[in-house]
């Protein structure tokens, strides 16, 4: 059974909504048959490549708040992820462009490193003191989960790489409906917004395998029409 | 809507049938909606990639016929190609393993050349005089449909490369109990085998069509649950 999760690196209700979602996977008694698969959703899409800059202020002054609230919301939500087990840098956060993460999640993804430098782009944006908005420590965040240096670099490189794959995600996510992340949708059937508690998490898996769908159905057509099988093709 | 397509290059039913096919989704009101994948079925998985021979006495011996016998079933084959519009080399053609061609297509699926690379294999292998069943002409046939040669060499060098994919494409076709190819899949429903007429597989088309799932179902889960989106995050 497949979940797609529409989700940004820069979304702090993401990074703690997939460690809800985790531990539901992890109580589910299928589990291990749940294919989890990251799909793009940039929170700030238009933003240029070089501008970087300090989560607190910025969100203050986007959202007519004073620092110290926007402070605070960094405290609330560092005390959030910490009740999921998570880490979380409270003060001196930087924002900036996502594009090239999913750029490179789109690369992990052909190269089966998909759940592991998902975990490592948001690892590195929440709980590690370096900054994750700059080239070289994008390369060394993805070489660490097991990218290749020179793949990652010349993806990074080329900002046509998977640039339709991102988009195409994007495109998706619109079409379903979704206007904010964490999105989730279970088994192409259920759509659920938000970092829903692990129990709710729970009882839709449940009813998504309950439900999943058949086998495909034979159509018969013609019964004569041509096929080549292991022993040989018939004519 | 999607429809998956199992096929093996070396398999002259599924030439004619994925013409076939084609020309059903042509003259379908929504065909600009049709999303075709390729997936990967070896007829002959078992075979040494340096195991090449004549298609026709190959065909002769291994299902105990005469080499005229043999020969005539190509000439049927190429007047069936020729009704649809397929060149078709009725002598003279060779077979091998054709894992190769399948990891390559994996490839080319990635770099958005599936359809090209799909259709050049299928022109070289059966329409064309050069034998399709060495290295340095997949590598041409490959570049000339688009293909970056370095990168098509380093496929081809690697025998792990997209290895994983081709045999996952195959354990999905034993799972939906193909044991032939061409076998279609039509949005993830209905199955059909073999070269059907044009006309059935446009009946399928408009079956599946009308029949086609709707957009996802939006589980509500808890209404306070935590999102960011365009506005930013809900603290």
């Amino acid at each position: 059974m497949r979940v797609d999760i529409w989700s940004d690196i820069a979304c702090p209700w993401c990074y703690v909504g997939k460690a809800r979602f985790d531990k539901a996977v992890s109580q589910f008694a299928n589990g291990d048959q749940v294919e989890v698969r990251h799909r793009s959703f940039e929170l700030d899409p238009g933003r240029a490549p070089n501008d970087i800059a300090p989560v607190v202020p910025m969100i203050a002054e986007k959202y007519g708040i004073s620092v110290a609230q926007a402070q605070a919301n960094e405290y609330k939500l560092g005390d959030l992820a910490s009740a999921e087990g998570l880490e979380y840098q409270t003060e001196g956060r930087d924002h900036g462009s996502t594009f090239d993460l999913h750029r490179i999640l789109h690369f992990a993804a052909e190269k089966g490193l998909e759940a592991e430098v998902w975990e490592a782009f948001y690892r590195a944006n929440f709980a590690e003191e370096a900054s994750l908005y700059d080239c070289g420590r994008i390369v060394e965040v993805a070489v660490a989960a097991g990218l290749d240096k020179d793949e990652v670099t010349a993806v990074l490189e080329d900002p046509a790489a998977y640039r339709e794959a991102v988009k195409a995600d994007e495109a998706e996510a619109a079409a379903l409906g979704a206007n904010g992340v964490p999105f989730f949708v279970i088994d192409g059937k259920y759509g659920v917004s938000g970092a829903q508690p692990t129990e709710v998490f729970g009882e839709i898996l449940d009813k998504a395998w309950g439900e999943r769908k058949p086998a495909i159905i034979t159509v018969a057509g013609t019964d004569d029409a041509e096929a080549c099988g292991p022993d040989g093709c018939a004519i």
